[in-house]
Formats: C-alpha cells, structure tokens, sequence
C-alpha cells in the first residue's frame, strides 16, 4: 500500500495567445505536487515558463522540465524519425530553458518527463532512454525521470541506478496488457471516480482495464492532464479522495526520500 | 595603454543544414578567446550548440550566450516592437539553454552579448539594459555583459557595478561620433591593416573615423565577425598582431580580474 | 445612408490544437457576408485554412487572406522594422497559399485584408501601401483591399483606382480623430449596443466617440472579431439589427458592384 | 532511345541568411529545364521563392513546387509521422505559395515533386500517393508528379492516368534492386563519369549498379543536386555530354508532349 504519493500535471502547454487548457494555472497548482512545464518546442514561450515556474515555486510544486518533439503545429505528439544523438540535444536545450527560469524564481529542478511521442519513443527505444538518463546523470545529478512502468526508461533507470518515478494515468483507461487505451470515444468518466481509481491504485495496487480485470500497477506519481474536459474537477476530486484516504500527496523528491 | 584584451567572436550561427561562415569553427576557436554563441532564436539549434560548447571547454574560450530576437529569417537584425518584459524572458530562455550545454562540457557561462537587433535596441533602451542587468545580477551572478562603449547598456552597468565589457569592432568602421558606420560598400581592408587597427586602438586608444580623424576609444574586448569574408584570416592577423605587440589575449573575465 | 454592407470576421485564428475563439467557426460563418483567414504567420496552419476555406465556400461567404507578420508567438500584433519588399514577398506568400485552398474548394479569393500590426503599418507607410496595391492589381486582378478609412491604404486605392473597402469596427471604440481607441479596460457593450451602433453607422453615417461626440464615418464592411468575448452574440445581434433595419448583409464584392 | 529529356535540380534551398549551394542560382537556372522550388517547409523563404521564380521565368524553366515536411531544422530529412490528410494540406499550401509568385512572374506551374523524406514517403505509400494525386487533379489539372520509377507514386499516377514523371538521379548511384544508395562515403565521381552515365541511360536504357550489373531504368528527367559539391560542373557536363549526343533538353511538360 502507498500512503505517500507524487501528483503531477502538465503545465504551460499554451503559445503566445493560445492557451490550451480552460483551467487557470494556478488553481492546477494549488492541487498537484509536481508540474511539467513545457519548455518551447511543442508548446510554452518564453513569457509562459517565466509565469508557470514562478506558480510552483509559489506553491512549493516541484519543478519539472516537459521536453518534446520540435513541432509545434503537432503539439509533439508527431514522431520524428530522428537520431538519439539530435533528441538528446533538444532535451538539454529545453532542460536548460527551463532550468534558468527556476533560477530566477529561486527553484530548483525536481524533474524531467519527455512529452507526447518523445515520452512514447523514448519507452520503446533504449538506446535514446540510455542516452537521457546518461545525459541526466552528468548535467542535473539529482533530477528525477519520470517514466511509465513498462518501458524501457524504467528498465534502464532501474538498472543504472537513476533516480526515477512512474506513472499513474488518472484520466486515461489502461487495458490487459498494462499499457494505455488512448481511444478518444470512451465516456468520459466522472472526478468521483477518477479519484476512487486513484485510491483504489494506491490501496490496492490494481487498476481495473477496459476488458473488466483487475491488474497489479506500481507508480510514484499520479498524473492527470489540464487539457482534459473538466481538469479542474478532476484535480480537485484526486486531491479530495486521496486526502480522505490518508494518503499524502507530495512533490517527487520527496516520495523517492530524495 | 591596453596590455590585456579580450578577442571574441560571434560562433555557432548555423541552423539545421546551413553555415554562415566560411571558416571551420574549430579554427576561428583557436584564435579567440571568448565566444558569443548562437541560441536558436535568431540562428544556432541545439546540435550546433551542442558542438560549439564543446569547442569552447577544448581551447579555453570564454562561454558567452548570444541571444537575439526571435527571427530566424531575419537573422535577428530585424528589431520587433515588444515589451522589455518579454524580450527579457527570451534572453533567460537563451542563456538558460546555452548554459546547460555548459554544464555538460564542464564550462561556466562567462558572458552574456545581446546580438543583432536587440543588442542595438538595448544600447538606446535604458529600461531595458535596466531589466537585462538586474535579471542578470539574480541569474548569473558574475556573467558579464557585452556592449558598445557608448550605450545605455554600459551606463547602466557601470552605474549598479555589474561586471561590463566594451567592445572594438576590428571589422567595422567608426565616425566621428564614435559610432559604427554600416556601410556595406566601402573597400574590404586587408587583415593586417584590421590587426594594426587593433594594435593602435590598444596602445594609443585611439581609431581614426571614416572621416579621417583619430577618435579616442576605449574597450576591453575586441570583436571580429565569423561571416565577415576572409574572417578566418582577419583573425589569424588580430591575433599574431596583438601578440607582436606584447599584448596578451584573455578571456574577457581575466581582462576584468574576476 | 447605406443599405447594403458587407460584415467581416478573421477566422481560422488557431494554430495546431489551439484556437483563438470560443465561437464555433460554422456559427460565425453563417452570420457573415466576408471571411478573412488567417494564413499561417501570425496563425493558422494549413488544416485549419482548408477547413475554414471550405466553410466559406460552403456558407457563401467572400474568400479574404489574412496576411499578416511572420510571428506566431506575437500574434502578428508586434510591428518588425523590415523592408516593404520583404513584407510584400510575406503577403504574396500567404495569399498564394490561401487561394490555393480556395481553388480545392471551388471558391475565388475576393479580397485582402491585412492583420495585426502589418494593417497598422500600412495604414500609416505610403510605400507599402503603393507596393501592396501594385503587386495586387498584377497577381490578384479585382480582390479588394481592406483598410480603415483613414489610412494611406485607403489613400493609394482610391488613387490608382484599385477595388478598395473601409472597415468600420462594431467592437472597438473611436475617438474624435477617427481613430480606434486600443483601450482594454473599457466597460465591455452590450451585443445589442453594438448592433445599434452598426445600424446608426449605417443609416446615419455617424459613430459617437469616447468623448460622446458624434463623427462622421464612411466604410462599406463593418468588422467585429471573434476572439472578442461573446463573438457570436454580438455577431448574432449586429445581424439581426441590420436585417430588422432593412439593411442587407452581402460579400464586399457585392457591396462594391463588382 | 530517349532523344529528348528533362534536366531538373532543386532550387531556392536557402533561408534567410543561408543557402545551401555554392553554385549561383542563376548560372543553375541557365542549365536546367525544370527547377523544383522550395517553397518555406524544409526550406525557402518568401524571398528567396520570388527570386528563384523569377529566374524560372527568365530563363524558361518549367515552374516546379517542392514541398517537404515542417521541418526547417532536419532540412526535410526526417520522416514526421502523420496523416496523409495533413500532408496534403501542407502540399496544398506550398503548391499554392509557389504558383503565386509564378503569377506575379508570369509563369505557371509545370509540376510538383515532393522533397526528401516526404518524397520517400509517398514512394512506399499508397494511400499518400493517391490523395496527392487526386487532389492535383482537382487544383492543379496538368501539374505533372515527379517521382521514381519503382514507387506507389508512379503506379498511381499511371493508373489514374495523372501525368507523371519519372526521375533518372545523375548523382546518385543505384543498386540492383533498382533503388538509390544513400552511401555518403563513396568516391565523388567526375562531372565527365556524371555525364556519360546520363548519356548511357538515355541511349542504351541502363545503369551500371553499384554492384557492377547493368540494370534497366526508365525515366522522363535527369535529376541532379545543387547542393552535391561541384554542382555547378556537373550541371554544364550533363548539359554538354546531351547535347554532344543529340539529346534535346527540354522542361518536362515539353518532354510528355503536354
């Protein structure tokens, strides 16, 4: 049973004028423990991470870079046929972004969680989860990835000793085999029972699938998205359930006893 | 009389496919000893920076970031009506990035030269080398700016004592009014007259104008141009110029006593 | 006393999985006679410009490009100092590839409408004016321009006899030199106000001021955005008052006779 | 025997302050028949497109758009996985900014030949192939493709009967399976050795393979590279050894007789 967990959201996922998410920023802070900020290359400016990361070090939410692919029309959920060498690179780049802007507002990273089909990439192809954690491990020391259970970050992260946190998807179906049911015609379930799964994963330690069975997860870390339909509600009713549970919800770092 | 100088250069000025300047960059590395270099916004990515960080650890040259506007068509030397605010975020993003690359070649951020356009906007914009210094002194602590001797940019920073270096332009002409002269037909000097430009400016601290009258000058750091034609041998003559002349080359740091 | 006027909205403002107004494209659509459509610089990508072009085919509204600054971070809201060449060679660009849509889905371009800053600029640059005018009347042979009355756009058209339409703007203010007042914390009117000024515009040729003075105003389209909170009430109402007026909403092409 | 042919060569792949080839355009533009313009994806710019259009006209070129992937960092190199909805939008668009400056020029578009990896994409795909082409039946009537002989592209087009041209790679060596060889190490070839291999292919029908065989090839163009260094001498070779062997040169329309 896990009595201590990480929530973390994806933030500043807006551009220039366009924001993605109908829930304020700052009220997705004041709920979670951990926050991905993304960092210019599939969404986030400049003005947007000088914002977001002063919100978590405001609300004492562990600072995450949210590197992606290098395709803001596709929002990075586009796979690019392209070396591990060149994805690393764009890592460091954003790491780095993100990294002078929690400078500036007196916070540290906590984290780093590829974005979208970076994150996807990076489960299946080893070479590039060996590359990341490497790079990782000389230029941010302490610098939590954050991966899904079954993948192959996990698996090198575990093997070299990296400091590391898997996922919980609150808002997404998981079926048989473990993995994600990214279908988009699912009805939307309610917060109540988005927080009630939650739960029940730090309980229990299963998830219920698609197929009806109950299935054995592990994680560190719950993740909602702020662009899903009620965000807001959601987080909320996560926090409320996890809290009535007796289950304390707290940055990264402090759930690995960093 | 100047016995130490600073030589930079602005490097890394790339993206994607493209070069800009003839010259190799290992060989215009070896001749320098601070480096300006590219961050995306207005030329660089992060593979070219990736490299160019590196040659910098390798020969010893000073790590400077080189932000600029956010105009990769324009090359940065576009100015944009935008508010100090958020050309000040852009400057954090760049620097941010540049400085990671840094940290995984084992080199500290040593300077920060505004490029193009936005080096030019702050040199008449008090409020805006007001807000890059400030930021500065919070950020990067001892990073030194870049700027021309007469500009907003080295009276702010004199005025609040954040560490300043002028620069002398080796490649460009000056008027009477001390100011650079942007023509782009006049004759192309040949490389030794360059060099012997840059011994006189450091002996005598003077430059004669286009007008024909010497002008006093004052500088710590000279500035040739990678994508000047011929910068490769323009460089070599600064260097065995200066030398010839006793003068030593030194990171700009070392120029200031930090 | 004008009876017939052309209403015109910028639409497909998104870019990738963001957009700009809460309004449903196809709802706006249906309450306009003129569609201005944003083409890739300031927003748009083309998906959302196939879309919406075919939406304007679909209601019979007038074909428009939105040509605008290349500066999707910026919104085509910050002027950058570049040639009138470049910024004609930007607007040929984006016309292209909105006409190209238009010949996919068997719809004409009708005219051209600048955005952002780079209407701004027009209005007050002779020269661009004179080039965009020029280039127009070769490539684009009858496709009116839009502008405000009081502009050099305006100027130029009526000088070399080039189709050309004024705008009046429903929801923005005017002060006593005509001009639009940019102001941000003004009380926000009523869409029944705003329909009641579009109506006393027309039938009166009048709009009263900030100052509560009464100007004279001459235009043969009236503009309302649909990024202005509430769109589609005020589009809504503004339709409905000029139809009860007995006014008739028709393309810019119609309004001019052409 | 084939006694007359097209000779085409990618064009305008600079950006702003960048290009790619060492070879004037102009003295290119004076060699070849048909020039496929990039047109702003993976290259191009507005200027550059005006320019480099121009040229097409002034040399009598046939007009060619070049549209590749939204990817100016990987130079159109790398494969983007998305919907072949989505790609034919981005064609769209870049047909459609391509044949405005031939308007503005007086000069119509002749063909289309996607670049780099969207090229090799729609060489294996089907279903791309296919929207490609009916939507250039829609929009474009006679714009002919350009793509390999052994590709998705050809079968398409020749069962749909859409005019299509195959593309002969003069430098470029092939295998026996027909398919081109990437290998960056092999011996750079002489323009003469260039030359006669292209001579060879028109008169006898074959290719020598990079596993000594002769294989047969079809072809309408002889395609060769701006950016292959010497290409310039290449160019006037290929030229010179045609004509020596009574092989007319003509722009590719001309060659299908449309």
């Amino acid at each position: 049973m896990r009595e201590i967990v990480d929530l973390n959201c994806d933030m500043g996922e807006g551009f220039g004028q366009w924001t993605l998410s109908e829930a304020p920023d700052e009220e997705i802070m004041s709920l979670i423990s951990s926050a991905n900020i993304a960092a210019g290359f599939h969404a986030g400016d400049p003005n947007s991470m000088d914002r977001v990361v002063k919100l978590a070090q405001t609300y004492g939410v562990g600072l995450g870079a949210h590197p992606g692919y290098n395709d803001l029309q596709g929002f990075g959920r586009r796979y690019m046929k392209t070396s591990s060498e060149e994805l690393v690179n764009d890592i460091v780049y954003q790491i780095g972004a993100i990294r002078e802007f929690g400078r500036r507002h007196g916070i540290s990273l906590q984290h780093v969680k590829p974005h979208g089909a970076l994150y996807m990439e990076a489960a299946v192809n080893e070479e590039l989860s060996e590359m990341i954690i490497d790079t990782l491990s000389k230029t941010c020391g302490t610098a939590i990835i954050f991966c899904m259970d079954i993948s192959k970050t996990y698996e090198v992260a575990k093997r070299v000793g990296y400091p590391v946190v898997r996922e919980f998807y609150a808002d997404r179906e998981y079926d048989a085999s473990g993995s994600i049911v990214f279908a988009r015609n699912v009805a939307r379930p309610k917060p109540e029972d988005i927080a009630e799964k939650c739960v029940r994963a730090c309980k229990e330690g299963v998830v219920r699938t698609v197929e009806g069975e109950d299935i054995p997860i592990e994680f560190e870390s719950i993740c909602f998205h702020s662009d899903t339909p009620g965000a807001l509600a959601i987080g909320r009713a996560i926090r409320a359930g996890l809290t009535d549970a007796g289950i304390t919800i707290a940055p990264a770092a402090t759930v690995l006893g960093l």
